[in-house]
């Protein structure tokens, strides 16, 4: 059976290359890189290499490079370092509230210390407005914090509207750019941050390497403490082969960006404009242009995502959802909510993350299958009966703005 | 050429079957194991039963292993974040001084923030005293932190003795097990600990896992905040194929450990026994029984660790020193400073860590290559030279006790 594999944001299968590339430093070359013997120097070698070819991948200067163990440490540290080393100039920070969670909880921990707070509403594509931004910095304010784009529904913030507001006030500004970096192009010059995240599993890295950015100048303070590794700001052995795996994934995205990126928008334009072709009252979220090129995150009205997805599955197409019940924290989606889809609906939403390695046969065979099961399993729908027996909608939440939801705007 | 690698303190070899184990989860089952989908699932599935493995290791429940990226953020985990978790209790703690280096600043970090720590000293081994424990405490100790063994000096503690004071007193204890999971038999409840922490590349695993055992019932603040993988206590993607190299190779070495062992105590005999044999003036550091089957450290008189180093390296000889030039940090092992041996005496010494890889061969050379280095040495040495002429010791410190430092005892 075709296996097309559309989880992109949870985690890229890894490039053959990049694979091989890590291999001898998982076998022969296991040398401690702080080991001062030929076989320690040959693993700081190589990561001073990967950190060279990160660095190259985002405009930065090798030694703005930190790596970690995930994002989310990436955003840890990122946040907590910044809020420790800042806090006698001032103890407020400003994000957005679509953010991931390991920016969310990190500032929610900083309030139970005494940090306050402000949460950026979003429009209803996701957008953060550079106003709000404006209005929302006090004269305590040390940090800003507002991703690159939204992994869940696709959104692309004006990070340099944001960040020429930040200067004008000086305040440091840190961007979660896991979803774009490899994606789309990321130079830390042009968008004008002073801190940002990267991993390389969503690039066709390995799992356990990942990065911050952190511009020359900027004071942070370390989440783990101990040895001198990445000149004291991270302490613990460096796990080498996932660096160099990194490193060489940075190296091979930087060439294929390009065509990645028009492959990818392709497949994701044939998706966004096929789909309400064949399904009938689904709905894009996100904004239909100020998009990722490998993202698509429609609402499919009457049914639940743990269907849809079990359905998926059973055909070898791996998808998220933004529902409940396919959630192991059993919450809706907070992305959702925050850009007002109703509840009813946003039960029923689907994410579709591409990678370099989707084709058009992928998309056929989606295009294909997707309907049948979504007909399926509108044939067992109550809502769904309901609806075609009275014309109304059962369980709308008042207000609900379907509008809000059509693809055609 | 023969590599003699004796740095096995740093990071060991991995074993084959750990190797071949983790492959298929760099490769094919990329999925995330947060994901609802069947290659998520997959992922899931194979991290819960690494926890088994590693449990069984230790004696502990499958749900009370959490994993991390690296010992040192284990040690970090277990040490603020149960230090937040009880502040409200007392803001006292006690630990070592010979602890690694992520403990000691873990609690240097508390410092700053307004708790207390006490550091235990240690005899002329390196053990600490129960009675020096006991008259630390105070009503308002929330933790104890003390090594299970040093990995430089190899001394084991008597952690059975000091946990048994602890909870007379209802104090949690936390110990760094890095050195000894995989190396001797460790059981949490036979030690007696409420958390202990552990690397898989101290035991022919990856780099890129550890895990912290938290007793069921012992309360913790997360370090890295975000997603709810490993029960809320550490947020981030897991990296799938390290954890399941750390559970395998805890599977294995739990298989291996008495063979391994008699195997390593053997060798690290005839090094305690036959390198004064070829070598004057070299003195034993650390406890001659209550020491690690795997761990060697001398102290060369009138040379420095660097030339030693050096010149073993050339021979494919893979070593670590204590002396402030083998350290990328630049400063003098703490932990030889905490034993009081002589500064002078100290910058020649050198840490030897077997692994259950090396033979009677690999010894039998390093026993033919090492006194003709140290000769080669001496012959360059003024220091030597002034000590030949004269009988006396020019540069030892005022009121040195060689008799700590002779093997003999």
């Amino acid at each position: 059976m075709r296996q097309v594999y559309l989880d992109n944001h949870s985690g890229t299968k890894i490039d053959e290359r990049v694979y091989n590339e890590m291999l001898p430093y998982l076998k022969e070359y296991y040398g401690n890189a702080q080991s001062m013997h030929s076989l320690g120097a040959k693993s700081y070698e190589v990561i001073q290499n990967a950190r060279q070819q990160v660095a190259n991948l985002i405009g930065a200067k090798t030694e703005e490079i930190y790596f970690t163990s995930c994002g989310s440490e990436s955003n840890n540290l990122a946040i907590k370092g910044v809020a420790e080393a800042y806090k006698t100039k001032g103890k407020h920070i400003i994000v957005s509230g679509i953010e991931h969670f390991s920016v969310l909880y990190s500032v929610k921990r900083l309030e139970q210390s005494g940090f306050a707070v402000s949460y950026l509403p979003v429009d209803k594509y996701g957008l953060v407005s550079s106003e709000d931004l404006r209005n929302a910095i006090r004269d305590d304010t040390i940090l800003i914090s507002i991703q690159h784009a939204n992994p869940e529904i696709g959104t692309i913030q004006p990070i340099e509207e944001l960040t020429n507001i930040a200067k004008e006030k000086g305040v440091l500004f840190h961007t979660d750019a896991i979803a774009t970096v490899g994606v789309i192009p990321v130079d830390v010059n042009k968008l004008g941050v002073d801190l940002l995240s990267l991993a390389g599993s969503q690039f066709y890295g390995p799992k356990g390497a990942a990065a911050l950015y952190i511009r020359k100048g900027v004071r942070i303070v370390p989440q783990i403490n101990g040895g001198i590794q990445e000149a004291g700001r991270r302490a613990g052995t460096e796990n080498v082969p996932a660096i160099v795996g990194l490193g060489k994934a940075a190296e091979i995205v930087q060439q294929e960006l390009e065509s990645n990126y028009q492959k990818m928008l392709y497949l994701r334009n044939r998706l966004i404009k096929e789909l309400p072709q064949k399904i009938e009252y689904i709905y894009l979220n996100g904004h239909p242009e100020k998009r990722l090129p490998n993202n698509v995150n429609f609402s499919v009205e009457f049914i639940e995502g743990e269907g849809m997805l079990l359905f998926l599955d059973e055909k070898g197409i791996y998808v998220t959802s933004g529902s409940a019940c396919t959630s192991k924290a059993l919450k809706m989606s907070h992305i959702l909510s925050a850009i007002k889809v109703d509840p009813a609906i946003a039960q029923g939403s689907i994410t579709m993350t591409l990678s370099k390695y989707i084709t058009d046969e992928d998309i056929d065979y989606l295009l294909q299958e997707f309907p049948a099961i979504v007909l399926k399993l509108r044939d067992l729908s109550p809502l769904y009966a309901y609806f075609i027996k009275t014309g109304k909608r059962q369980e709308a939440g008042p207000g609900t703005d379907y509008t809000n939801h059509h693809t055609d705007e």
